[in-house]
């Protein structure tokens, strides 16, 4: 759609507020007949979608499984397939890495290599205060070398992000890794003319690194993927004229957050700790987004009590955001992490959207059934921002 | 879609009849509970939509508000993000002016101007009568000058249309308004080479007006905007093979049935008129427009009880369109107008479809929450077109 080409035309700022509160892998599948959701007992969410507009939406389109990126990126209202952000890029935002015009950067691990072959592309997950250690010594060294600049950041365990600053630099690289153990190393090859001299200075590194880590006993190496520049996108205060403040745990949606030009408030390490920010920030801000992790991780260890748990525990919080009165308030998942599969799925997220502007339907509980029936039915998440905009009236009419 | 490229290949014209109901702003918001549509009694309304395939339609896309141009481009089958129409013909349209290729038209505010700043850019809302003596004034003046035609004609209050006519004019123009108080004035620019004489002609013009108006009080300059020449929209001839007739009562239904080729049909100012004029034309066309405006002023004037008595009015004239037994019948709005926004907005239309193919779904009558039950379920209203001709058995295979 031509969403982006039209909305700086048509939004315009106002003191209304938005509430954006994305519960992680929320959508599930049955278990004795019942989905996390329908399982839990989750009377305030219940009570909200009874008088909410509700449907179903699709992070990319039907059948596809999002990454964490796209899956925001279309929440936020930036089209996902336009788009496309490295994994380097969101490892580094993720580490609180700033990362600037002239900068690529990659996720590392830590690996064991042996007789010239990967044995182990996690080094036996050190411990993340070793990882530290060796990132220190490394970039001691690497401050020796001759240009460009190149700054390890560790991560948890054997994570970590390294940064290349220098001008002329290309992310049209392959990744430096053989992906499975018992392979030999690969360097980087590039992917297009201009990033030959790019390939160049990351396989030096890769030889002087693996060089200089040699008489370690199992980080003695390094791997490389997802390399990645700074991606251009409009940010959500010149898209939309939204002041945004994001409230999340993890780096990855700390990361996402900068990336579309949202502030990222202050969180404590408590679940009600998002609650708490989102109060003590509403009057700077006027969209808010607040990430809930816990529900995509009980999907992702395929443990439907830890979720349905999880669900309950959120659902505690609800009359908290309402006291608020925001004059939109969205409860909604990124994408769908349901027990079964373990791992992220391309089953639509359950959308509540509540307003004094919106119809209130047959949806009289907040499941993925009962969302189905919605009067919003089912749509694509990109379309979630102009929904927001247009019921916070911080939309124009188009064209007259 | 490409459906426009496509329409031509596959539309096939032929005896069957597809009415094509328009109520004006039809969708709404609940006021105890219920919505306009909701509160009416409409029987027939409601047996139909229990025999017929409804839906809810988007005008645009979801979020979006539009005005009446794009939302009825969309149901006659154009996508309203490509045929974007200027401000100036629509207000033109409005007001019953008659363009031609050659013209350009705009949209013009009388306006005070106070020691070379715009002071008040709407005149102070001079009376229209005030409005109509000055535009015949300006007219006189203008007839004594040198080419190009100028006209002007009044709209309300301090509003009216100019109309340039030449040969060679171009709509690539600036707007010649400050958009704000006290503000000096503005001339238009151009922007494009090819529009740099039209600009010229245009600013000549501001200067004479704003000399000849010296002595007046209030209104003594005028402000220029959405400079538009008449849009060059294929006809539904051409795209659909559709001998199309319009049954309308306001100018600006007129001004855009005409913008895509239908033919404007003899009607009296009642609404039962609307329904004689269908009748009586019956045998010449294959697809009639028939458009019912006081929906939608009742939900501008934020009158839920004048909404709902528009509603029941239109209800009684259900039977006298079935008993033409058209082969697609059709019930929808071109945008909602709620009366709780008082305007146009975002909010999908209730849409019926009644054919002889159509499915009978769970919507049991004719409602926002009953159509978000129904078989078409939630779609963009550019695909009523498709749907009303396929209906019709007036579209071919698509492939072998």
């Amino acid at each position: 759609m031509d969403w982006e080409n039209i909305a700086a035309d048509l939004t315009y700022s106002s003191p209304s507020k938005i509430v954006l509160l994305v519960l992680d892998g929320l959508g599930g599948l049955p278990h004795e007949g019942k989905t996390e959701l329908e399982a839990a007992h989750t009377p305030h969410l219940d009570d909200l979608a009874a008088k909410s507009a509700c449907g179903l939406s699709d992070p990319v389109f039907m059948g596809i499984t999002p990454g964490s990126g796209p899956a925001h990126l279309a929440l936020f209202g930036y089209d996902p397939l336009k788009y496309i952000l490295g994994r380097g890029i969101l490892e580094a935002l993720g580490i609180g890495v700033t990362v600037e015009k002239n900068d690529l950067v990659a996720r590392g691990n830590f690996a064991t290599i042996k007789d010239s072959l990967i044995v182990d592309r996690r080094a036996g997950r050190i411990p993340t205060s070793e990882n530290e250690k060796l990132c220190q010594k490394i970039n001691a060294f690497l401050e020796k070398r001759k240009n460009p600049q190149i700054v390890l950041y560790p991560g948890k365990e054997h994570r970590f992000v390294v940064k290349f600053s220098d001008a002329g630099l290309s992310d049209s690289l392959s990744d430096a890794d053989p992906q499975k153990d018992n392979k030999p190393p690969m360097p980087t090859l590039p992917l297009s003319p201009e990033a030959e001299k790019t390939a160049q200075i990351v396989n030096s590194f890769l030889d002087d690194v693996t060089a200089f880590l040699n008489n370690n006993p199992q980080a003695n190496t390094i791997l490389l993927r997802g390399f990645s520049k700074f991606p251009t996108l409009p940010s959500l205060e010149k898209l939309y004229k939204l002041r945004a403040g994001a409230i999340a745990h993890y780096p990855m949606y700390k990361g996402l957050a900068r990336l579309v030009g949202m502030e990222l408030l202050e969180v404590g390490s408590a679940v009600e700790d998002l609650f708490a920010s989102l109060e003590q920030h509403y009057q700077d801000f006027d969209f808010f987004y607040v990430h809930f992790k816990k529900t995509d991780s009980a999907g992702e260890d395929g443990d439907f009590t830890s979720k349905k748990a999880a669900i309950e525990e959120i659902d505690d919080y609800i009359p908290r955001v309402l006291a608020l009165e925001p004059e939109v308030f969205v409860v909604t998942s990124d994408h769908s992490t349901p027990w079964l599969l373990k791992s992220h799925s391309w089953h639509p997220n359950p959308f509540l959207l509540f307003s004094k502007t919106a119809l209130p339907d047959r949806a009289s509980r907040f499941s993925e059934k009962e969302c189905s029936q919605g009067y919003l039915g089912r749509f694509q998440a990109i379309y979630a921002m102009p929904l927001m905009l247009a019921h916070a009236q911080k939309l124009k009419k188009f064209g007259a």
